[in-house]
């Protein structure tokens, strides 16, 4: 099982992270929890949050959700995902949570879930494949 | 049918294409093509593309052509889209592609897909459901 | 808000239903299951239950659970759905759930599982799009 | 390279593509071609071909295309699928068509595409994630 510190490392080596000032929140096995707050640089044309920032971070909480049950000898990749939007994003904050649905020898299966502060309101919700390849 | 400005003016007011640095290269009936180039800040954990900035690419593509298929006085958002990462995105230059696969009355099908530079590799490809909507 | 008895009445008329003896086995606000037995006819080229047949007792669980949530001139149709197969179905039965996720004016969003017997072990899961559309 | 007999077997083994009708039209490194016509027993509640059987016949499109490609002492499970449905399947007969977008060493990602006869009308798209397993 892959120790926590290494879900830091690989979200902290990530500068997509970084340009969108996202912060990784919690790390538990199976799950991890990922927040951004809105900004003018993350809009799309209605200047709502962007679909492609909430299937970031989706994907980013799914796939760390299953580096926690990977091998320590392995790394995390996106085979595909799907990402329905339920509501319009005008939120001050996201917060993305992924959830290993299956974790096989080797694909992981994982739902996301994208909410709006307090995770009163679900704003989107993914279904994610992952797959653990040898680290270089 | 869309003026084509619509799709310039469009693109333009999303913070994030200048935040990705990215150009709005083509506009035709049913299709779209956008370019990026390679950025650190763009990055996921081994140096390459990030998924999310394929998926949010292909995204922008596919929205924009179902755009050019719908009325003026209407704007498009993304119902849902499914993605499948074909190939490791470390290429200096992403080139996404949409293209309308069916305009119906209230919903259009269209087709991602995201390729290396000179279109010679395909490295991701994307299904997205787009719906228009009545502009406020 | 659609009776219930309209649930059963369109179940009914599907001749695919009848043609894998699959039961409705409830029908609540937003959430309908369907049951199916095994049988030699149903399997794939390993003698499982074939992926279609899941696929299609989720098809038909999200589309009728979103039925509930239509206005009784209105039937439903499928846009889209993703399912995942997380474990092979060799076993005696399947139990098909099908939950609202998240019901808008034009579309409604379903969740599909599809169990083993006691719904003990997830086995697949699906994300599907629905709309209401006038009846005829 | 598989021989292509053995596709023939795998699907003659498919007890529900003899349940449905369906015939495997031809076999081409890559592609596979499967029909099948219209009956009362596959239909939905509207009197047409039910999205599942569409859904099927891609599926297995998809499958016996990704086999092709594998080695001999492997065989094919689904591991997902997306699917959308363009337009309604009230016509005689479906043509599927599976193609190979991507073969790599552990996943296969085909593309599924369901006609009407003649091919002139695309009635809905698949794209499908396969796996190769050692046979047992």
């Amino acid at each position: 099982m892959t120790d926590f510190t290494r879900v830091h490392q690989e979200f902290a080596k990530q500068g997509l992270m970084r340009l969108f000032n996202a912060q990784l929140v919690s790390v538990a096995p199976g799950e991890v929890v990922i927040e951004c707050p809105f900004a003018e640089a993350l809009t799309q044309h209605h200047g709502y949050f962007h679909a492609g920032v909430l299937t970031t971070l989706a994907d980013n909480a799914c796939g760390f959700a299953a580096l926690t049950h990977l091998p320590s000898q392995q790394t995390v990749l996106s085979v595909e995902f799907k990402i329905n939007f339920l509501r319009p994003a005008n939120v001050p904050r996201l917060i993305a949570v992924g959830q290993v649905l299956k974790a096989g020898k080797t694909l992981t299966v994982c739902e996301g879930y994208v909410y709006a502060p307090e995770r009163q309101t679900l704003l989107a919700k993914m279904t994610a494949t992952m797959v653990g390849v040898a680290l270089a």
